[in-house]
Parts: structure tokens; C-alpha cells; sequence
């Protein structure tokens, strides 16, 4: 990890079972575009009510990559 | 979503299993009394703990919701 | 509940499936040493990322507990 | 001023225009139900975006009252 | 206390005399409509001033209580 | 709004008039690039004086867009 | 710019018409006692209330500015 | 209150006895040099520790004073 | 105090009549087991409510203290 | 500076010498591929321990650079 | 330290070499004016860039004085 | 690093030369007693000054540890 450069950008999943489940499809669809993608943090937990009950979850994290050399 | 107005209020909701479990603990409960809940975000996450094991997940919300006209 | 006193640590919890199962690792980890576990706070969730997917969940706790008389 | 009891609740107004009005409106729902309002205090300004173009501002407001007597 | 739901406000208690009484007068206050009152978290003191002197204190608190089955 | 995922970019607007300005500035000219931009937050309102007046106001927005299929 | 000092000081305007009002009120009358200010950041925006309408705004400033040689 | 302008400085009064002491002594010993303090906000308690007793207690504020016209 | 290492832990202490007294109880209760601590911060200020009354004080400090050579 | 948009991005170097060399990396390493950049501000320092002893300083960086028109 | 009054300022200090450096600059030319300084704390720590390079640092310090009696 | 846990605690080092010495200072002397040291986290830089000169230089650390199996 000598010298190297990260970036981090901020996603948000979204997901109607679990928060869990938000966090992975956020990475899994940055992963199709961003290779080496090394860690998240979770900064925000919100979701949407609809009558009365959870309708879908939204996760927003920051996720950290090494920029290529 | 034209000039409306949203008032916040600030649940904590419990359970035994999950943290999961605890929101929509609170958000079902509140819709008793409340009408037109939309959107929560998650403010705190706490426990009890009992012999050594988590005995209850506390998950404190900010629960928004349109101000009847 | 009486003039007790109270001491708070730091714990990070590891686990390849949920966050919750990372809190639990860490209260129960800390149980072998540690008694009069009373409650924690969930102070950070992050993770490491593999593959483009979550390889493990990482979440910080402070946990407290009554010092004994 | 003297031991005085006052109560904050959290609104937030929308307006297409300004985030003043926003407040403006907030305020003036508000006074409909809650008598002796005294202070606010903004905690956040957000927005939505529709074609490339501010919607609308939503603007949270924490807002003091006296306690009847 | 399984799968209780809990409600917080924020409440403003003034003295002239120290930031406790303050908070008691808050409290004491509140216990006239609110039933099940179960803790508080001071959020910020304040006061004002005058001839040079500590005219009252403002002490803000958030209250949690129990909402009713 | 199910499974989706957002992306938060940071910008900055300036304008001389008002921070309003400064804030339609930063969305116009993102729209020239990104499509589907969702919502704003303010982050911070800043500004440079010169001789004595303000001479103009920087607007830091958090812009959130949904990611493409 | 280099090796300049600066001081950074906090100030309140208020107005009745808006917030940007209260900033350009805070900047104008500091300006006739200090010289060379650069920069401000809006640390709080609050105001009160009468008659349930906002009566006037209050605006917090930290204002840079440098240190005379 | 139409149209004044404030300014807030930092203090941080000291006391032997009390934290409300030491808000007393850094706000009398401003008035000799400060005329129209309005309010106060306690920042931060801290204090020394000698012998394995509190020592004395040191209080930060934040003063706000009325700018001279 | 040239090179000394300080290490800073955190506790909660109670009492049933101020927090001033819950100060002193941890601090005095830590002072059985830790020497050479220095200062104190406060970081939290709670309390339980019984009977609608105020019926202990639970604050929460950092505390500092000299790493013995 | 008038009406200019800026992009904030956040980076985080590495170095195994001092956290200066680490912010310089990060923004060297950036300049390859982002022109007109402005400003920095550090948002974290933090790094890896081996063998008792600093292995290497990670600091991440919020950079601001003009968007080119 | 009984029953002292110390002031706090904020500063701006910068240098093209090391942060380190900004720091001693804000505190060697406050110290023309003010006596008695006693403690430093960092608040930010930014830069400027110019042609892809740190141009300089800019270190904002809360800066503490004992006020003469 | 699957299902491992850690724990963090907060040390402050001090030297008269740099930030950077003081947070080797603080690292080297844990490492007397603890070993598996992974991490560190600046979480403060304050400092002491004497005849209008930086003293010495209080750097906290928050650092995490393996917990032995």
C-alpha cells in the first residue's frame, strides 16, 4: 500500500427487503464500471413509507478505489 | 410536492432480533395515529446487553410526514 | 441504578455476512473478558470490498459497562 | 423570560420560488395550529431538480414555542 | 422492555438560578401532559445576559417517553 | 424508485447577486453533462468581500443523479 | 497570499427582509472598523417570530480578514 | 432587535466549586471591558484533575454582545 | 511536560442530585485504580425520569491521564 | 471568479515519510488527469501501524478545480 | 489556574513549506500583539494549488490568552 | 481478516518538534505493552505556547488493536 492514490465517491442503494441488501446493490452496480474498489463506509440510512410501512430502503456510502496507475 | 409542509418527528423503536425489525417496529406503530408518513432516516443504533449476548436492538427514526390541509 | 459508575470502550466487530453478526461478534468476543456488559452504541459501519462485492462488514461499537464495587 | 417552558418541533416548508418563502410558508402553515411561536432556526436546505433545473427548495426548520400555562 | 416504541421531544427549561433547576423545571413541566417520561440528554445550555450578569439560564433537552399501548 | 442507484457529486456555484444564484448556477451548468440529477443539499455558503461589500457568493451543493442503466 | 496571517471573527446581522439582507447588514457595519476583510462562511440562520410570520432573520458570520503588517 | 448587528467572542471562565461558577466569573470579568452582553453558550466543560479530585472546572462560552452604534 | 504520553479513557458516572456530583463520583471511583490522571472532559449529559421528576444524573466523561514511565 | 463552477472530489495519498508528502502525492498524482485545480482541504489523517512503529500516513483530501467551460 | 479568564481567537496562518511552519507563522505574529498566550488547537488545515502542485498551506488555529487582570 | 475483532483506544503524544514525532512518540510507547497494533486515526492537534513560541506540540490518536485470540 506504499505510495498509492485512492478516490471516493459517494453512492446510494436502494432496496426494499434490507439496508444490507441496498449497500450490495450499490457496489455491485459501481462494480461495472469502477475496477478495484477496496472499502465503504455507510453514511446515511434513510427510506421511503408507503402506507404505513417501510416501502424501500436507501443506503448512502462512500466507497474508496485505487486509482489505476 | 408543491408548497407543502412536512413535520419530523423522533421514534425509537426496539426488537430482539434485528435492527431492521426495530424500524419497522416503530414506523407500524406510529401509523396507528399518523397518516402520510413518507421518508425516515436513521438517527441512532443502540442495544441492551444481557449476559454477555444482545438482548435488544433500540434504532432511533426522524419520521417525516405531510401536514394534513 | 445509583451512583454507579460506568466505563465505555471502543470495539470493532468483523463479519462476512451482516452487520448485525459483526455487533454480535464483538459483545460476545468482549464477554470472555469483560462483565456487566450493559449496553452499546453503534458508532461506524464499513466494510472491505473484493471482487466488486462485500467480502466482510466491519462496524464499531462503544460498549459500556458497570465497574465493579 | 423567567422559567418559562418552550417546545421545538422540526417542519419543513417547500416553495417553488426562494428558500425564504419556503420558510415563510412553513411558518404560516404552522401558525394555524400553534400559538406563541417564537424562534426558528434553519438545519438544513435541500432541493429537487426536474430537467436540469431547480423544482423546488425544501428547507427544515427547527421552530420554538412557548408552552401554554 | 421488548418491542416498546418510544417517542423524543425537545424541550426548552428556563431558571434564574443553575442550569439543574432548569432542567427540572423543564421536566416538571412536561409531567403535567406527558405520562411514561423515561430519560433526557441536555442538547445545549444557553442564557442571557444582563448588567454584566447571568440573567437566567436556558437549558434544552430531549426528552424520551413511552408511547401508549 | 426500486433498486435504483444514485451517485452525490460536489459542486460549487458562484453568482454577485444572491446564494439562490450561485445554486441555479452550479445545477445549470451540470446539466449540461449529467443527465436524470435528482435532488440538492447546501453545504456550506461562503463568500469573498471586497472593499468592504460582498462582492460575491459561493454555494457548495451535494447533487445526487440517478446512475444509468 | 503568502505567508499572510489572518484573523477570523464571528458576527450577527439581522434584517427584516431576508437572510442575504442580514449578511450584507453584518459585513457593512463591520467594514467601518476593520479593513482588508476577504472571505465570509454563514455559520447559522435563524430568526424570529411574531404574529406567527417571520419578524426578522439573524444571521451568523465567521469574516476573515487580514492581519495589518 | 431591527437591523443590529452582534459580535461573539470565546471565553473560558474557571472556578474551584462549580461549572456554573465559572461561567459567573468569565462573564463578570468580560462586563469590566464589554458593555451590552446579551447572551451566552456554553461550548465545553473541562477541568483539572489534582490527587484523584476535581480541581477546578473551566467552562468555554460563547458571548454575544451588541456592536456600539 | 516535554514527550509524556497521555492516555484518555471514558466513563459515566451517576448521581442522585447534580452532575457536578456524578463528575466527582467517577472520578473519584477511577482514582482507586488509575494515578496520575490530569484532566477531565464532559461529553454527554443524561439523566433517567421517574414519577415525572428527575431521578439520577448519568454524565458521561473523557478522562486523561499520565502513561507511567 | 465571477459565476465560475467548481468540482469538488475527495482523494486520499499515501506516504510512508510524513503527511505533507501524503497530501503531495495525492495531488500530483491528480494532476495527471484533472486540470485547473484550486484548493485542498484535509478531512482525515490517518495510517497503518507495523511492528510498533508508522508504516505509512493516509490522508484524504476534498480538491476543488474549476469545470472548464 | 484558580479563577483565570483566558479569550480565545481564531487565526490564520500560512506557509509554502509544511503546515507545521503556518502554524508557528499565525502564532509568531500574533504574539506581537498578544501577551500570555497559552494553547493552540487546529481547527482546518487547506492549500492552495497552482500548476497541478501545493502552492501553500493555510492553518486556522483557535488560539487561547489569559486576559490581564 | 475475517470475523477478527479489535479494539481502539486513544492516546495523546507530545514532542517538541512536529506533530509527526508526537504521533511516533505515542505509537512507540504503546507498542511497549501492546502488541497487534494495526491502526491510527488523528483525532486532534493542539499544543502549548510559551514566550509567543509553540512549546510543544498534543497530538490524540485514537489507535486499534487486535484482541488476542
Amino acid at each position: 500500500m506504499m505510495d498509492h492514490v485512492y478516490k471516493t465517491i459517494e453512492l446510494t442503494g436502494t432496496a426494499t427487503t434490507t439496508p444490507e441488501k441496498a449497500v450490495r446493490n450499490a457496489i455491485e452496480r459501481a462494480s461495472k464500471t469502477i475496477q478495484n474498489m477496496r472499502w465503504f463506509q455507510v453514511a446515511e440510512v434513510r427510506g421511503a413509507i408507503e402506507d404505513g410501512k417501510v416501502a424501500h430502503w436507501q443506503v448512502t456510502l462512500k466507497v474508496g478505489f485505487t486509482v489505476n496507475e
